[in-house]
């Protein structure tokens, strides 16, 4: 085949999880990908239609984005530092932004641009394409994020939400904290009614269904690694036992019929 | 304007709260409605299309719907019974079934047969029509049930569940009690965000919206009235409260990075 007269510009994606595929799939029509995840083998990565690299070659391409555990961050972000180009943008995608974001700001070099983004859908919610769901967008280092921005929108049809790695925390705790939350109760809970169910209850197990397979570490990274989960899991606990307790007293109080 | 060359076979509905005026619409253009409620002036009955009329004169329908709260019920079933004629098909409409089910087979003379039902939706999720919503129907007395399902599947397109009182408090402690505990909780721990959501958290609070403005004595019914609600929410509470430890634990036992 002739190579294409423009070459793409290179893109290194180090993870190849289920998120790391998900943005594979998105970017391999406009970008060269290199994909490095220490875990899965080239040949799988081969298979998936796009060029596996080591991590040094990653770590060497104009753009880098990260898509690993937040629990292994730190020692990414210490292994590709010494192979950046200076000038190349560094992304992340995980589900909690102020720890990558301090862990990328104090161990990259300074002269390494950083944006955080969240794309708030995970594989589940973009099997029928990616346009009008939602990510947020956190200017880290150098003034990048709204060329960023910019693209996911004009390119991808996102809905880009520029945001603080603080504020996207705390309102994620709400959010992701208390979707996976419920839905890891309703799971240890089952089997639940499947044919006598209301369009609401429907509408809460569809929820389940969507954050159910999610991997562990996800799961893990919104609940201990949002610095905001553990009081938002708090008051929801209060407030539950709250609205017991207030039954209960009815419920004893009350004449039985 | 000339009358029907064949009159309308006559219902009498007692009660016009939120579910009442449901029933209402969608059994007006084919009935004869009479409709009683002490809370309700005769005029907003009145101006609602439908015609007003006492509780003795709604009693001697040959088909009356009871669709008071579960509170109210045994007063109402006393009340009825000594102008019930023989024959009469009595059916309630309420999210519990054991108790109004025991009620009414106590309390309405033996000649008089029994229909327990419960619409699985509400005024909200009737919005677009009725076609393909859910109906539990359970046989209390008598054998009408199965005719009370064919006309609820085929004039009004309903999906008809035939179950009994048991089975039916069973799945609904579940469907039912999660659900509106949760949307409790959650409309207590408003403001939430609105705008940096994923599509599974939009999902939980489409449902918390559903049951949010359901009249307080739909929650306590669900939750009180059912004698297995109490036990869904023990299992619900414990098994958060298992998930919060866990989670508690491995932050204290984690080393921070």
């Amino acid at each position: 085949m002739p190579s294409s007269p423009i070459p793409l510009p290179a893109i290194g994606l180090i993870g190849f999880g289920a998120f790391g595929r998900l943005v594979a799939t998105h970017l391999a029509p406009l970008f060269s990908l290199r994909v490095h995840d220490p875990f899965v083998p080239d040949s799988a990565i081969a298979a998936a239609g796009v060029a596996p690299c080591s991590l040094v070659e990653a770590a060497a391409c104009p753009v880098v984005i990260l898509a690993a555990p937040v629990s292994t961050f730190a020692a990414l972000v210490r292994d590709i530092a010494p192979h950046l180009q200076p000038g190349t943008l560094v992304l992340d995608v995980g589900s909690v932004k102020v720890r990558p974001a301090q862990i990328m700001r104090a161990g990259l070099p300074p002269d390494i641009d950083v944006v955080a983004t969240h794309p708030l859908f995970g594989p589940q919610s973009a099997r029928s394409g990616l346009r009008g769901l939602k990510i947020a967008v956190c200017p880290v280092r150098g003034d990048r994020a709204r060329q960023v921005g910019a693209f996911l929108r004009r390119a991808l049809g996102l809905t880009v939400i520029l945001t603080t790695p603080e504020a996207h925390d705390r309102e994620a705790a709400a959010v992701q904290g208390l979707t996976h939350l419920i839905a890891k109760v309703l799971v240890a809970m089952e089997p639940l009614p499947t044919r006598m169910t209301t369009r609401s209850f429907d509408l809460v197990m569809q929820a389940v269904g969507m954050v159910r397979h999610d991997a562990p570490e996800v799961y893990h990274a919104i609940e201990r690694e949002n610095p905001y989960a553990a009081e938002v899991r708090r008051r929801f606990f209060d407030l539950a036992a709250q609205m017991n307790d207030e039954l209960g007293e009815i419920e004893v109080a009350g004449v039985e019929g």
